[in-house]
């Protein structure tokens, strides 16, 4: 980082939150670079949707007491509907009911709010920053981590529709009948793509008698996406094959999207991506499996890693709406 | 139809032309309505793209003579980018490069020209005109004749996206390596539900053993849509399973766009769905293959089956455009 960070111009007037399920993170942001400066914490309240907005709002005024940002951006963890109201969220107790954060927040904090999906936020950020795919009018970003979700820009605009579920790749079907997802639906990407999908795959084959080194590395513990990566290099062939059908089930999905939606550009990022790297993004574009019109059709990246790329798009969202 | 055609009105402004493969038909249209007036037509020239567009503005002149029109649209039988530029035409002899078609037409017939893809106005038409649909700012229409093509309409616009291939949902792969499709891939939504998909499976199910009626029916003909409905009449297994097949398949798409796009409403018309009716469109919402997060995501509606939707759509284009 460079000078932004060591206070030689002037704060950028943009502040990113990224409100999850166990805290709030608020920075300021320069949208056009996407450096961040300053940082405040807090702890995501369980105690209800009130006092999470609340504590949104004290962490806003705790980076900026003199009220200097022209507008706010807040990526949250549910459905967001038309940038302003957040239908629900999972991950945040008591949040089971729309609310118009960006009224209420707006209100509160006396200067215009705009909220986003925290995943929509990453794929906005990667987007404005991410090199290549930043010149382009579409890019599907996909995150893999714990689960897999994603964002969708088209004509240069992050698309959310009625309900702001656009982006639920997660949950796209791949194989009817297949393998359960988190969701309780069966054959989703997610359930095969997805680190928690692809633990409880490598547990069942534990207990069906085909030992593997995931099941190995974590022990009773939570298999990671390092234990992925190692559990590879070491010729795991349970791994391999379950690996196999990961990067099956996201070529068919991303090759899909990709005839359906005219798309020039994919990214890949995530906890998953990040641990396995370019041979993940290699063996998806190689597969036989790759939907539509083929790999021909869009180029695969890496996603850029950027750190807090929510805040980031976040951010660049409010910059976008109220710059 | 009313007023309109008994010519108690002014005539609407706006023209729309269908350019088919076989045949140019042009006619006045009124947009709000839908109403078309006056009808020309010519048979499409073999003899290149130039020629083919000069028969264009023939029938155009025709129709117009006095030079009335605010404005034409034109739909094709191709890939159209930003409303202009014609990539190819599969079926037009010799159109195998990009032709500015807007500009071209625009200079010509000194008016101003929008130029869309066939089934993205046959979607449009349905956008604006079918019902409960036409409220909706998002909907997919997916029309199942010869081949399987579509149309989507996200926030109210029809998207076409960068190298106008939005909406190439035939092109969906819904069982990788599967039945080998027109295209030459294999497995894509086409070669299980296009009507060309159906005859193939059907002529090789007889091939391999399992006469069936639609080959009795079609005898060394074309197998047509009025033959997978009356052999499904007629208690045919095999036209049963291929039909289940092809609403799996459909279902499958269907349900997975309409997760991925948070899609409210789909729309499904052409050739086969206007034969098997509401029974097909209600076997694809039952289909225990329907993807993503379920039927209850979208609602599914035959189409309204206007009558020379692509026109309409056409003229609808150019009326947004430029009305």
């Amino acid at each position: 980082m460079t000078l932004a960070d060591r206070g030689a111009d002037p704060a950028p007037a943009f502040i990113g939150v990224d409100l999850g399920g166990t805290k709030i993170l608020a920075r300021w942001i320069d949208p056009a670079s996407g450096r961040a400066r300053g940082r405040h914490k807090a702890v995501t309240p369980t105690t209800g949707p009130a006092d999470v907005l609340d504590a949104v709002a004290d962490t806003v005024r705790a980076l900026d007491p003199d009220g200097r940002a022209v507008a706010v951006g807040v990526g949250v963890p549910g459905f967001v509907i038309d940038g302003r109201v957040v239908v629900r969220c999972a991950n945040i107790a008591g949040w089971d009911h729309p609310i118009d954060v960006a009224e209420h927040l707006g209100a509160v904090l006396g200067r215009p709010v705009v909220v986003g999906n925290d995943v929509n936020c990453g794929a906005v950020a990667e987007h404005h920053l991410g090199g290549d795919a930043a010149t382009a009018d579409d890019l599907l970003a996909v995150f893999v981590g714990t689960g897999v979700g994603g964002g969708l820009i088209l004509d240069g605009r992050l698309v959310t529709g009625p309900r702001g579920m656009v982006g639920e790749i997660g949950h796209v079907t791949t194989t009817p009948g297949g393998a359960l997802c988190g969701c309780g639906c069966r054959g989703h990407l997610e359930a095969y793509a997805g680190r928690a999908g692809l633990e409880r795959r490598a547990r069942e084959a534990a207990a069906a008698g085909r030992p593997n080194k995931l099941v190995d590395l974590a022990g009773p513990s939570t298999i990671k996406s390092r234990h992925l990566a190692r559990a590879l290099e070491e010729g795991c062939e349970v791994t391999a094959s379950l690996l196999a059908d990961a990067t099956d089930a996201l070529a068919l999905v991303i090759g899909n999207a990709a005839t359906l939606l005219d798309l020039r550009h994919v990214v890949l990022g995530g906890g998953v991506v990040d641990k396995l790297g370019q041979p993940f993004v290699d063996q998806i574009a190689a597969s036989p499996s790759f939907g539509g019109l083929g790999p021909d059709l869009c180029a695969l990246r890496l996603a850029r890693r950027l750190d807090d790329a929510g805040v980031v798009g976040a951010a660049i969202l409010a910059a976008d709406r109220f710059g």
